[in-house]
């Protein structure tokens, strides 16, 4: 007899184990949990693109313990030869009489693993802690599901929406606070997306450093897309990351690029018009907005024409978090597409 | 004997009587207590302009008690003659022998009560639950202590400080929480002032409703200002409340004018023009900002040129308080002036 509560006990632990994982990586974050007879005979977590899956690790630990035993994974097994072997090809043969995971694998290639295990005369049950576990790989559903990376979009302007005054000084437009939460952003995202028009105008570093200027553990890939020529001496290009060039305006074609290299999540920076190509393209998902208790009444604004002409086509977001930052205002916003999911 | 505690017990009774005062009044609310031998004999609240002071109505009440007795009052006595007589002299001629009070009075007419009363050999202490006291009537404060009347702007925008689409469409920037909540800042200011642009170009009717359109049982003052002609049809011109034009453009000139009248704070609504005249004049205190979560990327902005070139000179706010409100968000700003309190 297998209670469902024996089932989200050993689930609750098998999510415990997933997030030791990277949490920004091609790869989602998985843990697994092998019970035999009650007790736990094996455990694995995926540490990261290139290195095992967690229920292989999970049942490396268990060896013959496996057999006729059952198998907690917060994930749906793979079905698909990555750079490592399908999972659920292996669970089959460590003789793994049960599998319980949580979250269903949403990918095209990588999916159906349930189906090939309950082939195999493998009992399967789906669904376990499900919402908990879409919780830990949101912009990874979300590149499966889009097909490309997760944008979210930096904005940080005055009250009146301007990002500089007439005659171009915007230092500071927000306080240290915020400047350091863009920081922290930078390492919450696989990259850094710029425009050439960005590098030649403010020269910037892109990376994502504390409050005292510390780089952090993390650093995103640092992408500049464009046509316009940029120096090689650029801050940009400097070794305190990795970056690449794009050379193109396509804001598609570029999130296509990322995608393929495994990047789920894009923070996009840069100006109006790299803003107003993602925007007019349909390629942003999520807005982290800065607004500094100022005004400014003219000068330069954050973004220009999107194409809307009247009201009713005006671009549609739905509150998601709003709070103070030191002196400013941080609030996040997220595009609403109708019949969609958050 | 008189303890403080029992002096703040008794004040405390006498803050609870001020707040049944009307809270938009050219006058300040005020609430009075008249105590001997520790029994309370008259109690009082100043019911508006024009009715009698807090302290005249606990005196008529303890009649003879008086004689001797400790009048405990959240506001200094006044000192002069108004539409009624100074009621410093009413408490000596009442016989009182202690006066108890919060708040100073700040006016230069109307202060020095204390004076009088020392000098007519009453003990007088001052400044007991002052803080408390002073929460009754900032804007009164304010307008004694500047002048003018406090004038709060209202803003609404999108998120990229946009108040109109290209085409000139605006219905709807916000949503009905945030309308509604304008309707009830109306009802809590002294007037609502716009200019005859505004007036030509959008014809309110600046009434104070409820979400369901119900007229709310306090109406502001309507104020318009400027040169242009309105039509007397015009909506502002009904019934449903006082309406007066003021034929000038000059905000402290329209502001000296509304304080003869009584009015202690202003809701500044209307078009760039008017906002951005009273910006320049260092004229607004207070901003509440409704902000929807929209991008328009073009169209009509809320503020013009302020005067400000560069972004040392940008005019500084604090934030008071942030909230979602609705979709929107709703955002309290008070003018930075240093040296200043809030």
């Amino acid at each position: 007899m297998h209670h469902a509560s024996e089932d989200e006990r050993f689930m609750r632990q098998a999510l415990a184990l997933a997030v030791k994982g990277p949490a920004v990586d091609p790869n989602p974050r998985v843990g697994a949990v092998v019970v035999a007879d009650g007790v736990v005979v094996g455990t694995g977590w995926h540490a990261g693109a290139g290195t095992p899956h967690a229920e292989v690790v999970a049942l490396r630990e268990a060896a013959d313990a496996a057999r006729g035993a059952t198998i907690h994974i917060t994930l749906e097994p793979c079905n698909h030869t990555g750079r490592t072997g399908p999972c659920a090809e292996a669970i089959i043969e460590a003789g793994i009489r049960r599998v319980v995971f949580a979250s269903a694998d949403p990918g095209v290639t990588s999916g159906g693993g349930a189906e090939t295990l309950r082939a195999a005369g493998v009992e399967v049950v789906g669904g376990v802690l499900a919402e908990d576990a879409d919780l830990l790989n949101p912009d990874w559903a979300f590149s499966l599901r889009h097909g490309r990376p997760r944008v979210t979009w930096k904005y940080a302007a005055t009250l009146d929406g301007r990002v500089a005054a007439a005659d171009g000084t915007s230092q500071w437009i927000t306080g240290p606070q915020a400047r350091a939460d863009v920081g922290r952003e930078r390492a919450r995202h696989g990259a850094v997306l710029v425009g050439t028009g960005t590098v030649l105008a403010d020269d910037p570093h892109l990376t994502a450093r504390d409050a005292d200027g510390t780089l952090l553990d993390r650093q995103p890939l640092r992408v500049v897309m464009g046509l316009r020529e940029t120096a090689p001496e650029a801050r940009v290009f400097d070794d305190a990351a990795e970056t690449i060039s794009l050379r193109t305006r396509d804001a598609r074609e570029a999130l296509s690029t990322l995608q393929e290299r495994g990047i789920r999540s894009v923070w996009l920076e840069g100006g109006p018009t790299l803003a107003a190509a993602f925007w007019r393209a349909d390629c942003i998902d999520d807005v982290i907005a800065w607004l500094g208790p100022k005004l400014l009444g003219d000068g330069l604004v954050a973004v220009t024409d999107l194409g809307v002409g009247t009201i009713v086509d005006a671009i549609d977001l739905r509150t998601m978090d709003v709070r103070t930052m030191g002196p400013d205002v941080r609030w996040h916003l997220r595009v609403h597409r109708p019949g969609e999911e958050a």
